[in-house]
């Protein structure tokens, strides 16, 4: 997508270890007219689906899946990271280790909003390592659900998560496809 | 607003503790047709107030602010709850109660995102003691910007956050007003 490929060239900063930082944008400060076009993209990408219900993962995967899911007139679910007193104790969980937070946490989704039929839609802002997205994506299975494919906005493909999945038949379809970060420089694929 | 309000009585749920759910559509499974009417009621509100950008906090009021950031066609900007290795050191912080969580945590906006002149409109899921908005308000003051009021979905009127900071000035506009939870039913004010 040029829109959000060029928006990372303009305002994406690298830092050492692979760390692409869009916070101007993406995950702390939100343009809302581009998360509004990558919405309408995942929709023309997805549309022909059968979608019923998004799933994305909180906190930087809400804001696109709201604006996703407002395209497709579906709702989203969120999952959550960590157990509250709010969250019903009947829940479906899987294990994530978070490269960026450096430990490992659990992902939940109450079991009242995931269901045998429902076709999902798993969206999220990065794809790195998979770890968020085989976790989601395991839930979705434990519901008796279907994934119907992932819709990401960054994916840095020189790391492995991407070409995993795909291995495993997940259609996923990225936004933005990173080949190297080289040189504190963005590359696309 | 009556949407609001009868979605309450249709799907909220009454737990021990004045704990009302709402999972099934605002902080969990989101219906993402209701919070775009929300986010229009947000916009005939404060449409005249000269907002620029608007602040929520992880993770429930993304949504919500999302919507709203569309009506006004601003970006928004959400606070961050924990210090990750992908948040810039230079951030603004306040300290904040969380009821729902039982623990004191630090709220941080990186201080590129909030200027001097900004005019912030504050959305929030819940105002019920209000430590979660003081917190923001007092993130926005030390950024030298002003706050033009708070949005917030449901209030718990019975709880004096929402009395506390209007007396101290601050324009609260909440779409659901709550004056109780007694007898595991809700009553509006």
């Amino acid at each position: 997508m040029e829109l959000l490929e060029q928006r990372i060239k303009k305002d994406g900063r690298v830092f050492p270890g692979n760390i692409l930082k869009v916070d101007n944008f993406l995950n702390h400060r939100i343009d809302v007219n581009l998360l509004e076009k990558m919405g309408e993209e995942f929709y023309r990408l997805f549309k022909d689906c059968g979608v019923n219900k998004i799933l994305t993962i909180e906190a930087s995967g809400i804001a696109i899946a709201c604006m996703t899911a407002l395209k497709f007139n579906v709702p989203f679910v969120f999952a959550k990271k960590n157990q509250t007193k709010n969250i019903s104790a009947d829940v479906y969980t899987s294990k994530v280790t978070s490269y960026t937070h450096g430990r490992v946490y659990d992902v939940m989704v109450s079991k009242e909003y995931l269901n045998p039929g429902d076709r999902v839609l798993i969206i999220d802002d990065f794809l790195a390592n998979g770890k968020a997205l085989e976790g989601l994506i395991d839930i979705v299975i434990q519901a008796g659900a279907d994934v119907v494919g992932a819709g990401i906005a960054i994916e840095k493909c020189f790391q492995p998560g991407g070409k995993e999945l795909r291995e495993k038949g997940i259609r996923i379809e990225s936004l933005a496809m990173i080949k190297s970060l080289d040189n504190n420089t963005v590359v696309f694929c």
